[in-house]
C-alpha cells in the first residue's frame, strides 16, 4: 500500500517536472529566439501546459496518497519528500480557487499596466493594480495562517522555513552596518573618482571571448549547456544534462562578464543537483536564497575579487589594449557609487535596496504603508537610506517587475543569498588552502567542486539554513558579510 | 446537445494542437540548439507530451461526441471537420493497442539500427528490424481493411483519398515518360559536361545573403518566421504567427539556396492556412503531397526557372565574382546527371527515385519482394531504371530514414507533390499574365498571393486532389509535368 502510494507520488512529480521543463523551453524560446508573431500562440501553449501541471499538483489522487503516506512510517529521503509535498499541498489547498483565479486575472493585466506606467513614468497608472494585488496577497496570507507576521506565509514560498521574526533583526543589523560602512567610504578621498578604464565602450567580440572563457573555467560543461542572448540574463534547466544561460552585451564589459559569472553560478547549481532526483522535489534547490548564494558568491566574492582579476586583468588589458595598472582596474571593478537601480548596484549598496523593499512589503501587509502613498514612501525611505532621492518613478518605485507578478516575499532572498554567499566563501577559504593562488592562475575548479560537495549535491534534502549550518557551523549571519565588505572596501578606500 | 458535442470536439482538437506545437518546439530545439547532454531528458519530455496528445486523440469522450455528431445534421465546415475526425478515429481504433505498442517499440530500436547499418555500410544489420516493421505494417494494413490493394490504408495516412489503383497507372505513365526523356538527354552532345561555375566552394557569408534575401522576396514575413541551421533542412509551425525553417551550408551554393526556397514554400503554406482554424483539423494541409507541391513548385518550377535566374544570376555573379554567362549558369543549375541519392537528384531523375521506392513498398506488402532480398532487388531495379548500379548500401537501399520510422506509403507523396506543382505552375502562368517578367525583376509577390488564394486558404476543407481540380480543372495528371520537363530540357539539351 505504502509502495503503491509512493509510486503515485513519484509519478505525479515526474509528470509535473516534465510539463514544467517543456514549459521552460516555451519560455526560453520566447525570450531568446521566437519571432514576435509567435506571442499569442505561445501564451496559449504555455498556459495549457501550466494548467496540466496545476491539475496534477492539485489532484485529489496525489493528496490522498500523501495523506496515507503521512500516517505510515515512511523513512529517510522518502519521508522528507512526502513531508515537503504534503506541506506544500496543504498550503495551496488553504487558498480558495476563487482567490487563485482572481490573482491570476489581476497579474495578467498588472504586467502590461506596469509596463505602461514605466513608459509614462507615472506610478499612478500602476497603483490601482498594485492595490488589488496587495489586497489579494493579504487575503492569501490570512488563509495561509502562518504563525507570527502575516508576511511569513508568503516568504515561505521562496525561502522555506524563514520568518520575519528571524529576518528582521538580521536585516536591521545589516542595514546599520552597511550605512556605517558607506559613511566611511564616502568620507574617503578615493571616493567619487571618475572611471577611467571602464567608462567606455568595449567591443562585443572581445567581451564574447571572456564570457565563453569564464564559464568553462568555472566548470560549466558546454556539452550540457549553452549561452544565448536575451534582454535580461537568466538560467534555465531543461534537465541535468541541459542547463542554459543567457546574457546581453552592453558598452560596459562588466555587465556581460559578471552577469554571465552570476548566471553560470546558478547553472552550476542546477547542473550538480542529484541526478537520481531529477524528476522529484528533492532534486531542486531548497530555497531561492540558497540559489542566489551560488550566483552571488561567484559574481561578487570570486568574480570581483583580487585573485580572480590577477588572472583576468592581464588578458583584458591585452585584448582591449588598456593602459592602466591592476590596482586601478580592481578599484574600478569594485567602485562604490550611489545609484537608484537595484540591479545596477555595487556590492555595498545592494542589500540596502533589498531591505528598502522588505520594509515596504511588511508595511503594505500590516497596513502601515498605503499603496496610494507608495511613491512618496519609496522616495523618502530611499533618501533616508541612500542620501539621494529618485528623480522619477522609473528609477524609483516602478523599477522592479516582481510585484506585478504578484511576487511579494521574494525580495529578501536576494539579501539572504548575498549573506549566505559570504558565509560559504569564508568557509571555503578556510578549507581550501591556497585557493586564491589557484584562482589567480585561472583555475577555478576546486571552487566548483567544493560547492558541489557542500551545497549542490544535497538537493532539497535539507532546508537552506540547515545546509549553511552544516557547512559553516551556523545559519544566516550578517556579520560575516559585513566583515568581508569592511575588509575589502577598507583596503580599497583606505580607512 | 449538438452544440455541446461540437464544443467537446473543438476543445479536444485545441488541446491536441497545443500539445503538438509544444512538442514541435522540443523537436526543433533538439535539431537546432540543444546541447548533446539534453538528449535523454528531451526524449522523456517529448514522449510525455506525445502520450498526452495520444490520450486525447483516442479518448472515448471525443469518440462518443463524434458518433453523436455523425448521426446529427451537422452542416458546412463543421460537418467536414466531424467526418474527417471520425474517419481518422475509426481508422486508429481498428488497430489493436498491442500492435501500436509493438510498432513503437520496434521503430524505437530500428532507428539506431539503421544508423549503425549505414555506419557499417551493411544492409544486413538493418534487415531484421525492417522485416519486423514490414510484418507489423502488413498487419496494420489488414486491420485497416481498406478496399483494393493492402497498401491503400497506409497511403491514406499521408495522401488522404489516394489509392494504388489510381496511382499505379499514373506512375507507370510518368516512369515511361521520364525514361524516354532521359534517353534523349543522354544522347545530347550537351550532356555530361563538367560543371564550371558551380563545381567549387562558395563562401557561407555570401550564401547567407541570398538565403535571407530570397525568403523575403517569396513573401515570408520575418516577424513571423526565422531561419536557423540544422543538419537536415525542415519547416515547423508553432502557430500561424510563428513558422520557422532551417537550412545548412555546403560548398555548392545551390544546396542552401534552393533548399531554403523549398522550405520557404512549405513555410508560406503553413503561414497562410486559415487563422480561424488554427486549433482544428481544418487548419492543416489536406495531404503531404499537396504540401510538397508548394515547396517543389517554388524550388523547381520557379527556383530553377529562367525568369528567377534572370534576377538572381547578375547578383550571384557580382557577389561571388563569377566569370560566365547566363546560359551557362542556367544550364548548370539545371544540369541532369545520374546519381544514386534521391535528395541530391535533379528534376528529371527525381520521380524515378520515388517510383522505385513505391514499387518496392508494394512488393513488400503483397509478398512479391522479400526483405532479405531487398539489397539485390534495389540494386537491380536501380540499374534497370537509372542505368547504373549503387556501389554500396549507403548509396542504395540504406539511403532513406523513412522505413526505420515505420513510414510505409510516404514516398509517393514526393512524386505526387512534384506533379501537382507543375499543374499549379502551369495554371498560374495562364492566369497571371506577365508573371515571368515580374519574377525576372525579383518581385515574386503575385506568386505567393496566387498560391494563398488558390491553395493555402482552403486548409483541409477539401482533399488535395479536389483542390487541384478546383484550380486546374483536373486532378493528378503526369502529362503536364512531362510536358514541362520536355520543353525545359529540350531547350537546354537541344533536341
Amino acid at each position: 500500500m505504502v509502495k503503491k502510494d509512493m509510486e503515485i507520488v513519484k509519478k505525479y512529480q515526474k509528470e509535473m517536472f516534465l510539463l514544467g521543463r517543456a514549459n521552460a523551453l516555451l519560455n526560453w524560446d520566447q525570450e531568446v529566439y521566437m519571432p514576435e508573431g509567435g506571442i499569442k500562440g505561445r501564451a496559449e501553449q504555455s498556459a495549457f501546459l501550466s494548467k496540466l501541471g496545476h491539475d496534477r499538483a492539485t489532484s485529489n489522487v496525489l493528496f490522498t496518497s500523501l495523506k496515507k503516506l503521512m500516517k505510515s512510517r515512511t523513512i529517510g529521503k522518502d519521508k522528507v519528500m512526502v513531508d515537503k509535498l504534503y506541506k506544500g499541498l496543504c498550503k495551496s489547498r488553504k487558498i480558495p480557487h476563487s482567490l487563485v483565479e482572481d490573482l491570476s486575472r489581476t497579474t495578467m493585466i498588472a504586467g502590461p499596466a506596469w509596463r505602461k506606467a514605466r513608459k509614462k513614468n507615472d506610478y499612478s497608472v500602476f497603483a490601482p493594480y498594485l492595490q488589488k494585488i496587495i489586497d489579494l496577497k493579504i487575503k492569501e496570507a490570512k488563509f495561509l495562517g502562518f504563525k507570527g507576521h502575516l508576511y511569513n506565509g508568503l516568504l515561505d514560498d521562496y525561502e522555506e522555513g524563514m520568518t520575519v521574526e528571524e529576518l528582521k533583526p538580521i536585516f536591521e543589523k545589516l542595514k546599520k552596518g552597511l550605512i556605517e560602512l558607506l559613511r566611511k567610504i564616502k568620507k574617503s578621498k578615493k571616493y567619487g573618482k571618475k572611471l577611467k578604464l571602464l567608462g567606455r565602450k568595449y567591443d562585443a567580440e572581445g567581451q564574447k571571448f571572456f564570457v565563453e572563457d569564464v564559464v568553462v573555467r568555472m566548470g560549466l560543461d558546454m556539452k550540457k549547456s549553452r549561452i544565448d542572448l536575451s534582454e535580461h540574463p537568466f538560467t534555465t534547466r531543461f534537465g541535468v544534462g541541459d542547463v542554459r544561460i543567457t546574457m546581453a552585451y552592453r558598452d560596459d564589459p562588466m555587465f556581460a562578464f559578471l552577469s554571465t559569472v552570476h548566471e553560470a553560478g546558478h547553472a552550476l547549481y542546477e547542473s550538480n543537483l542529484p541526478v537520481k532526483h531529477e524528476y522529484d522535489i528533492l532534486g531542486d534547490a531548497p530555497s531561492i536564497g540558497l540559489h542566489e548564494s551560488q550566483s552571488r558568491m561567484w559574481e561578487n566574492n570570486v568574480g570581483k575579487g583580487k585573485a580572480f582579476w590577477k588572472y583576468y586583468f592581464p588578458l583584458f588589458k591585452k585584448k582591449f589594449k588598456l593602459s592602466g595598472n591592476f590596482e586601478d582596474w580592481y578599484k574600478e571593478v569594485n567602485s562604490v557609487f550611489s545609484g537608484y537601480i537595484r540591479i545596477e548596484s555595487d556590492e555595498v549598496h545592494y542589500c540596502l535596496h533589498v531591505i528598502l523593499r522588505f520594509e515596504i512589503e511588511l508595511g503594505l501587509l500590516d497596513g502601515s504603508i498605503k499603496v496610494k502613498d507608495l511613491r512618496d514612501v519609496w522616495n523618502s525611505k530611499f533618501k533616508e537610506m541612500f542620501g539621494i532621492k529618485p528623480r522619477n518613478d522609473v528609477e524609483g518605485v516602478l523599477q522592479d517587475v516582481h510585484w506585478s507578478f504578484g511576487s511579494v516575499g521574494y525580495f529578501p532572498t536576494y539579501a539572504i543569498g548575498t549573506m549566505y554567499a559570504s558565509q560559504l566563501y569564508n568557509q571555503m577559504k578556510k578549507e581550501l588552502k591556497g585557493i586564491d593562488k589557484e584562482i589567480g592562475k585561472g583555475n577555478f575548479s576546486r571552487v566548483q567542486k567544493w560547492l558541489k560537495e557542500k551545497v549542490h549535491k544535497h538537493g532539497s534534502l535539507y532546508l537552506a539554513d540547515e545546509i549553511v549550518k552544516k557547512v559553516c557551523g551556523e545559519g544566516l549571519n550578517p556579520e560575516i558579510y559585513l566583515k568581508y565588505l569592511n575588509n575589502k572596501y577598507g583596503e580599497i578606500y583606505r580607512f
